[in-house]
């Protein structure tokens, strides 16, 4: 049996009662640490909390050879952990679908994930979302402004973009660099974005949320990792008021 | 204090530790009951779990008087429970807004939601979703085509609509009562929707998934509430693989 489960959104806490009792009763706990991170827990914390040895899986052992992982679920319980929550990668559900090729049962146990976080986290209404995007690390002969083309076209339909981070081995992308990233694109699309909410840590107990033109984020301090940004669409009354009491927008 | 904390998807089980620790040492536990419901659970066996009485919140007691609620975050440490994650809803923001207006501090503890676990459930991904919208009873003189406006919309950019069922007393409605009501729309609209993925019970140790055209779904057997929808844009090859394997796709 393969269980995937979510851990939510930052420490050790943030599981859900189920899937900690499903951790604690597992032969083998395997964490996933590529696609995202519980910034506020190391895996050593994480197994004096389960009571359990929790080894950790590199992107190659879960896409490439996930041999060993499905070997343990095909003969025991074996948990498959992950930030946020499960599948909202699509690594995980390339996973599920080995996992049933081999005859193996799976489940899924989910956990508070930022694409709901958001909403309470900036006020901005779930249903005035549009669809998401990534900004990516920059690379050499290659500047993308696909994600810019997400965020206008949400714009025209005076719809919200969540807008995810890079995250690179140790190296998370801050509100900082998204808001510079995001600003070339625009400019050489010819568009301005007139606000951006800044999110950092959600999920621990001192998020910071900004809101404002991209100079006053760029230079507001966001403190440590995770990061993720928001390129409001038209804003409702009830979102402007959540944002002046909540996120310092003036 | 007033906390706003998400349950998560099904039964007591589905809170985060974190959050079970705060109602637990909360002076006063308000639960809203009228956007979302725990269908795993009910009031007696959340006292029991958390060694607390429960008040069961209205939405007269929410929206127009409030006054009980805030009082007690006033002076005391208070807990508000929803389903899912909190705000998610815009009957949450209003009353975060309203406490601050108080001078109340407050705080949010996430919980896994249905915009979210959709993606498990259904290998769907998560950035390839579009705006979601609700499908309401019809009402005498009220049959309104918007949910089919915002899923012709996305489905001409190729992205999947999250498509909420409502919820009306005891009354929820089913995954067949809202294709008749999406296939009505889409008469009236003159489009044609290929395939709908139907989803029961979320989060539970049971949920069923199905994926099929419109005959087909309206006489599969979902079983008990809460039920959602998704209509799909272009499938990619992962999730078509996904939906074969895992919600009964031909």
């Amino acid at each position: 049996m393969l269980t995937f489960i979510g851990l939510g959104l930052y420490d050790k806490e943030d599981i859900s009662e189920k899937g900690l009792r499903l951790i604690r009763n597992a032969d083998h706990v395997f964490l996933e640490g590529y696609t995202s991170r519980l910034m506020g827990a190391t895996r050593e914390e994480l197994e004096a909390y389960y009571h359990k040895p929790v080894r950790l899986l590199r992107r190659v052992d879960v896409e490439q050879h996930p041999e060993e992982l499905l070997d343990c679920a095909l003969r025991e319980n074996t948990v498959f952990l992950c930030a946020g929550d499960p599948m909202v990668s699509t690594t995980h559900a390339d996973l599920r679908i080995r996992a049933a090729d081999r005859g193996i049962p799976t489940a899924i146990i989910h956990g508070a994930s930022i694409v709901s976080a958001v909403c309470g986290l900036s006020g901005l209404q779930n249903y005035r979302f549009g669809k998401s995007c990534s900004v990516p690390f920059p690379q050499a002969h290659w500047s993308p402004t696909s994600p810019m083309e997400v965020i206008s076209e949400n714009r025209n339909l005076r719809l919200h973009t969540l807008v995810y981070l890079d995250i690179q081995d140790d190296h998370y992308m801050t509100v900082g660099e998204g808001i510079d990233l995001l600003e070339e694109m625009a400019r050489k699309k010819q568009v301005k974005i007139p606000l951006y909410v800044g999110i950092a840590r959600a999920g621990s107990d001192a998020p910071v949320v900004r809101a404002g033109p991209a100079g006053a984020l760029r230079c507001a301090d966001f403190g440590p990792p995770l990061h993720v940004l928001v390129v409001p669409g038209e804003l409702h009354d009830m979102e402007k008021t959540y944002l002046s009491r909540f996120a310092g927008l003036c």
